[in-house]
């Protein structure tokens, strides 16, 4: 055991101790050389992270952050998953409402549900977030959010992508994913910040992201407390409480954060207050866009687009100095699941 | 070593080997004697949370519940710290009124403004603890968090408990800090659910209770975000958001942490509700109450109180079992302070 004897040697313990705390792990004798984000390729995109993470973290920088204010914030559709062709809040809404029409014959002649029922792409189309909604609170009124939250893991378990055929889960993005595992590595908390519903979120953050449903922000129902026969619980009501999205975000992460983030990762304009929320903050903050700028493996879209639209945005980031992931460029990989057009070789 | 080569031959491993894993802690010889809760008298009080934990955290109990399950909640006023003569964030608002006066001589002539001025203690003895947010509401308003965290912080500094004559976060209960760590350590979340205003104990909840601001939920005020020359700062309003009192405990808990809690821990009849939602969970929950038996440690209050009467709630505690903590037997020491009175010798 000569690495044993020199170690013990280096560090004046006896070689028995020595390998004693070799075995255990509390000494190491070559450093990491394993890559956490494996799916980034090497490049100025994936520096800027690893840049950022090392002087957070390291007592002696003048930008190191205790592991308190280590918070990053992540929306989610566009940013941790796909969003397109449609909002998969969107194609679960039109689900449940077809799931539902059986009990609800007056759909028929009423929209959207008439439009949903019939396929009316047309109508679809112009649909709003905010329709959807409304649509998604009207049809859930009355459940309780374990109800809710049990109907959406349902049905993602049986919907499936209609591009990639797979579970909508299977289409987190492999490089987020792995950028999520590593800041939690480095004493961060990653926090989920989604104009999505909070409840429909998550229901599958804690298995997709490995964060836990009191680390999802959202946008939410007014709710409840009732006894039922002595028992309590909470049922969801048909009204809005609060629209995180926008402006919004800043003001869910104040309300359920309570510090501002060091690192904010979104890809459209409803990300932009967040962004400027997080790069307004002391230090060296991060602020990134996600860019859809790889058709072959995911989508191509820009501004161009009625699905998380990246105009202004873009703008913004050149005059703030936000980095844009490029999809195309910045991700070795896509997503975890085989059938995923690879790249070949690592050019960059 | 005799104890290494038993245990070496136990587990069929080399001495060496075991040395090295006793050495390192993987294995440990004898049992850990350690109270956890040393403030905590013996008794059927104590027994009853030794006994919840132990079931909850045994994988071979029918009881058992998951790391991400392991909810406990605890309300701040009066359960984790002192609320009397008056809730503390009363005082903080009278001190606010007193220290703002200069800039408001309208104040004079303005009620509750005057009342406080003057120290009209008939006046003031009558306000609704709605009164006093609205009051803290109206002289904050157009702070940002993060300053109105920081004014807290200083009057917590320089404040003094007017029978105690030490600072307010002095006044948090010993046994329930070490409730607190002790839960964690058993790989519970713990969350404070106030009445109080979120960000007045968000100040404090860090340094006093080991519990990050988003695990705070309590009253808020509603905010907006705005840009002040491309810098993006969140703006406190001058309107409620939330009360986070009675049924609005439930409600809170379901959007902040989105988890039912397994455990929870309260005072008042604005406890009821967090409580009720808590007993009406599967498996084992732990609902209890502080009861304020111990006029000579602490205070001696039940129904008789405008200051977090439990009234209705002691009905409620016998006939769904919640547990009274009597302040008075149950606790050996009830602040961590040396003025303290101690209880002499253990007789329970």
């Amino acid at each position: 055991m000569p690495v044993i004897h020199r170690l013990a040697r280096s560090v004046r313990l006896p070689a028995v101790v020595a390998l004693c705390l070799f075995l255990s792990g509390s000494l190491s004798v070559a450093p990491v050389l394993e890559d956490p984000l494996p799916s980034w390729h090497e490049g100025t995109t994936k520096h800027s992270i690893t840049a950022f993470v090392d002087r957070v973290t390291d007592p002696q920088d003048p930008a190191f952050v205790p592991e308190d204010g280590r918070i990053a914030t992540f929306d989610n559709d566009g940013t941790l998953w796909v969003s397109h062709p449609i909002y998969t809040q969107f194609q679960f809404a039109f689900d449940r409402v077809k799931a539902l029409a059986a009990r609800h014959p007056e759909w028929k002649n009423e929209q959207p549900y008439k439009a949903i029922l019939e396929g009316d792409r047309e109508f679809l189309a112009q649909l709003t977030p905010h329709d959807v909604v409304d649509l998604v609170m009207k049809t859930h009124a009355g459940t309780t959010p374990q109800e809710f939250e049990r109907i959406v893991r349902q049905w993602l378990k049986t919907a499936r992508h209609p591009r990639y055929k797979v579970p909508y889960t299977e289409l987190a993005y492999q490089p987020m994913k792995e950028l999520l595992v590593w800041l939690r590595a480095k004493g961060f908390k990653t926090f989920i910040v989604t104009g999505g519903g909070i409840e429909f979120v998550r229901a599958f953050a804690t298995e997709t992201y490995g964060i836990p449903p009191w680390q999802v922000v959202g946008s939410s129902v007014k709710s409840k407390f009732e006894l039922d026969n002595g028992k309590g619980r909470i049922l969801r009501l048909p009204e809005v409480d609060f629209n995180d999205d926008g402006a919004g975000k800043p003001v869910g992460i104040s309300s359920h954060i309570g510090v501002r983030p060091i690192a904010a990762f979104g890809n459209s304009d409803g990300d932009i207050e967040m962004l400027q929320f997080t790069d307004s903050g002391p230090g060296v903050p991060l602020s990134m866009l996600v860019h859809h700028d790889d058709p072959e493996r995911e989508y191509g879209y820009t501004c161009n687009t009625k699905v998380g639209a990246l105009c202004k945005g873009l703008e913004l980031a050149k005059q703030r100095g936000w980095v844009l992931i490029s999809m195309k460029n910045d991700w070795r990989r896509v997503f975890s699941f085989k059938q995923e057009p690879t790249q070949q070789a690592d050019s960059r």
